[in-house]
């Protein structure tokens, strides 16, 4: 079994930065970090039949593969930068590679992160990717920062990556072809093309107190936020509306979904109340809806209270793989 | 099938650093670069049945999946500071872990680099790491900086660890029991346990005018150190010892894996003739011998000449996978 370095046809896509010194070529890549700023570095892996269908077309296993890791940096409030690619493929195959190469590109381009490094193996398929971003000392948004009488805030729309999930396990969307309904179609779109919250995640720098990204489910991902910051948090059902493409379930299946539901790359934070204002502004300039679904409170509970204030619990929490 | 964190494991057996303000278990870690240095970034990824045997002892494998990668940091004279792992495993297996992690310790400890972050998920074993270390602006060993006329450098032993594989491949070792003959021990170890030229890399900046580490072989990687600088190389194949351990072999034998061999994870430089005592003297300090295997020459040629000064072509060349 010969080696094959495909990465080289990868790097004649990427497009370079004035803080690339020397990139892809040499034992490694040469980078100039910006002065005074601390790196954010994160990895994550996709594996087919564990992370995404097996027969997810590349380009968009190349978007998710860059977009999990992009929306970790989100979530530290930092600018991504450079990001490394290993990648294992069963086949020596161009035309799969260039089709990946189209997704992984397209969010690498608009977020401005150069592919600096990695490794191809012969292998079932999997992809890693490590991204560096950076962020002023003292200025990223960690997770142990919650402060009790905060608000938790969400952006976007979380429950739509698990309405699809759900939508293609029931055989009714498939990820191969577009769906003519646009509701379904909106949806189909959000499990395979997340949007990373990076431009959001910069503008919360000073505002945010704690921050996460939605991967695993908002009330499992609050719950990581919350141990780390040492609060609980008291969330209310009904202040998180129920966006258009989910009006047509049942609404305590939208609500498991919003709540529990994987796959969104939304951001969590939590921010002072004196600040709703800023915080709203923050994120319409970003581009992105957000809503106040709740505050920090002391202790280590961390509930859900319906419209009659009684406690709501989703059927069940947090990620399910796809299969 | 449900995601299980074994990183979180590994947490508490890496050691700290001054510069990771932010270890595992946030989005990302928080790093603080050193002021006026650049970042050297490598990525490599080792899977098993493709870069080593499957039944590879997991202390082996975890201290080889780092040691490719200090190689290249090596390669370019950089200081070892972070790493992120992303380990694909089939079963949910903490003591194959805990034995994993001794060996990445070893390794890692003794070099002084941090375990930052990662991932793991379930599949078949493949271990992905990006490690990252830093160089004075400027001062990195690239693989294009070699001026004909300059020496061509070799350290340490190469061609011991494709004796290993040979010796493997024909049942006369096992990778998973020592061998009772000393030679053929030392030959193992060389293939299970490389040991990175850290210390070398950074005691050859301002010395080495190029450098590549050699992972497929010495005359593929030299070759690629030439391609890279615009020139040629002419090696004479009595100038790199045959060490005793490969005394035992027929000398052709010996010599096609030492100037073909791959794993060995030496150093190749160029550097200054007039440079040859500081060199020699950069490489006793870092504990290693080192030889002077020949010259750069203009023009694209890399040949060997023999003892008659005639063309010498080793029967086959670059890295041949385990199998």
């Amino acid at each position: 079994m010969a080696e094959f370095a495909l990465i080289d046809r990868l790097r004649a896509r990427t497009r370079t930065r004035a803080d690339v010194v020397l990139g892809i070529g040499d034992d490694a890549a040469l980078l100039a970090p910006p002065p005074g700023e601390q790196l954010a570095v994160t990895a994550d892996t996709l594996n087919a039949g564990v992370h995404f269908p097996p027969e997810t077309l590349p380009a968009d296993i190349g978007w998710k593969a860059l977009a999990v890791n992009l929306s970790d940096l989100a979530a530290m409030g930092a600018q991504p930068r450079w990001c490394t690619l290993s990648l294992s493929l069963p086949h020596d195959d161009a035309a799969w590679l260039e089709s990946f190469a189209d997704g992984f590109f397209a969010l690498a381009d608009a977020q401005g992160i150069a592919l600096i490094g990695g490794d191809t193996t012969r292998g079932p398929l999997s992809l890693s990717v490590t991204a560096i971003g950076s962020v002023p000392a003292g200025a990223a948004l960690r997770r142990d920062g919650a402060r009790v009488g905060d608000d938790l805030w969400v952006t976007g729309t979380p429950g739509e990556a698990a309405a699809a999930l759900s939508l293609w396990q029931a055989g009714a969307i498939e990820v191969t072809h577009a769906c003519a309904d646009p509701a379904r179609e909106t949806l189909r779109q959000r499990l395979l093309r997340p949007a990373p919250r990076v431009d959001a995640g910069l503008r919360l720098r000073g505002l945010a107190h704690a921050c996460v990204d939605v991967s695993d489910g908002l009330l499992a991902d609050l719950g990581h936020l919350c141990a780390r910051s040492g609060v609980g948090a008291e969330l209310q059902l009904e202040a998180l509306p129920i966006p258009l493409t989910l009006r047509g379930f049942a609404p305590m299946q939208a609500r498991s979904w919003q709540f529990a539901g994987g796959d969104d790359y939304e951001l969590c934070f939590a921010a002072a109340a004196a600040d709703r204002e800023s915080v709203g502004q923050a994120l319409a300039f970003a581009g992105i809806e957000g809503a106040v679904v709740g505050r920090v409170i002391a202790g280590d509970l961390l509930q859900v209270l319906d419209a009659a204030g009684q406690p709501w619990l989703p059927p069940r929490m947090g990620y399910q793989h796809f299969a």
